[in-house]
């Protein structure tokens, strides 16, 4: 019998290609409500916030506006709440019931900010605090690892983001996601059997990666801790550079994230160091299929998420509560 | 003889007295340079990066400004730029040479924003790029690790929030600040011992902490993992409760950095989880003198700086060449 985290997983190209069904007009219905706006605010936890990295860098690079990773944690901890009058203000959460989430959606409504929910369920707690939703439609989300909500957020941020656009980078944008479906299908195909044997002889690793893909550092390493066990800490290449590899060593299975795209070049940079440092090393890159950059990171994170599920099986985890833990939610 | 990090770590209450002196003036001076803006955006790396993270929690609880974390690498790969027009822009680099910094504020200044810049030398190109500077005035910075020039950092940014906050929240912050060289000059005679002896079982770990100190545990990961050649990640409580938890075993010594704040409750209350783990578990908190809760990121760190040197003794590290890595600072 399949595991959920197996059935979700391989569901991703058919919950990005329903996802993506409306994703024009979902572009229209961020343009309208973004009018007058000067740039974004982005609340979100665990892979959502891994998808909100990916937006940092998407945004300002396709719409020249700035990106706000917001704290929660001010608002449910503190009371306070930063003026984000002027700005779009987007929750992104799967079950939309993250209490925190929805604090800052409410509070920026108050604040009169237009609000956007990214969530799963259309009538949760945050879709009512928006003033537009995205569903992402990819079903209730069952494996406490996320896979396919994680990559339809990144498609849903890329709406977002086309949405903010000048033409034609919009429909540019848009174009290289109705791509991104069969691309998924293909990198499900990616052999990790020499990854799984790499990160299976430690109980600690590093994941690099640089502009879009420092998302997909994040996510891989949120992945394999969560999956497998093993502490696995991500890097941009320079803040690994200025101190932390030190630490790196034949004990250090590293997961480069350097698919063809421009920030590449400086995670690669990097291999000579690692080798003489006795770095296991592991790439995502050469082995996928050709894909726009700017979309890089909905097709590059497949085998990092492959390699997660298959080292946790390699090491008899049960991988729909891994750690013992299930799904849970809810922060305040 | 003593090590440069030996030396550097126990002159930081003389370090943040020096640059103390000059804080009241320097906050009107942001005053003035700020009028008319609505947030401020904040580049750095590594330990500045950190700096900048207690500044996303500080300048909102006092000023209600948004702060975004500037992503350097879409100026410098992607040729490409946020709009920061109305925003103060703020470069953190000691040394003052990073490209990647420079080219934030080269660019901030193009669009016509509010320019300062924090370092250690008032020539550097940083400073050329900067309508105001705040100079660090800690000496040459010569050990890999930094320590003085990060509490320094953390003074000077809670100078920039006094800066942008209105009476009497602006005094108030100036006021806690005057007594932080001889909070951390108390908070150098911590005993580590009994920490260094849980960190030294393993060579891996984590690190938590919430709200402003949530910079302390990115910042404490990073002394001992640079430090040490353990691999530690940190996390906040929300993000660890939602899967990473489950990696977390008697093999992961965990520190927690718990001042006696509003936002160290939930830090805390992690401890049942992860004693049911068997996780050995340090906490930064009790032990330290009576600190006003806006500005004990400058105090909470630095039992864990003491932590990551002791630690690095006691392993044999060579402490001024860690990993066998020297001075560094450039990255494009």
């Amino acid at each position: 019998m399949s595991s959920l985290l197996e059935t979700e997983l391989y569901a991703q190209p058919e919950a990005l290609r329903s996802f993506l069904t409306t994703g024009a007009s979902a572009a229209e219905a961020v343009r309208d409500l973004a009018d007058g706006t000067t740039g974004v605010v982005i609340a979100a936890r665990g892979s959502s916030d891994n998808a909100a990295r990916y937006a940092q860098y998407l945004v300002p690079l396709v719409s020249e506006r700035e990106v706000t990773l917001a704290t929660p944690s001010l608002v449910t901890t503190y009371g306070a709440s930063p003026d984000v009058w002027g700005r779009l203000v987007v929750g992104v959460s799967q079950s939309g019931t993250s209490p925190d989430i929805v604090a800052v959606l409410r509070d920026a409504r108050e604040r009169g900010a237009p609000t956007l929910a990214v969530t799963n369920d259309p009538s949760s707690d945050l879709a009512g605090q928006a003033d537009l939703v995205l569903p992402l439609r990819v079903g209730e989300e069952r494996s406490v690892a996320a896979t396919g909500t994680y990559t339809t957020s990144l498609a849903a941020l890329a709406v977002v983001a086309a949405g903010l656009a000048p033409e034609p980078a919009a429909a540019s944008l848009l174009t290289d996601l109705e791509g991104t479906p069969d691309l998924v299908a293909e990198a499900l195909e990616a052999d990790v059997d020499d990854a799984v044997e790499v990160f299976a002889a430690s109980w600690r690793g590093i994941t690099v990666g640089r502009g879009v893909n420092l998302a997909t550092a994040h996510e891989a390493a949120l992945k394999l801790t969560e999956l497998t066990g093993s502490l696995v800490t991500p890097f941009s290449p320079a803040d690994l550079r200025h101190g932390p590899i030190g630490a790196v060593g034949p004990a250090t299975p590293t997961l480069l994230v350097a698919p063809d795209e421009a920030a590449s070049a400086s995670v690669l940079d990097l291999c000579p160091e690692l080798h003489d440092r006795g770095a296991p090393v592991v790439t995502i890159g050469p082995g996928l299929p050709p894909t726009p950059s700017l979309v890089s990171p909905i097709v590059a994170v497949v085998p990092a998420q492959k390699l997660a599920w298959r080292l946790a099986l390699h090491r008899g985890v049960e991988v729909d509560a891994p750690g013992g833990l299930h799904k849970i939610t809810r922060t305040e």
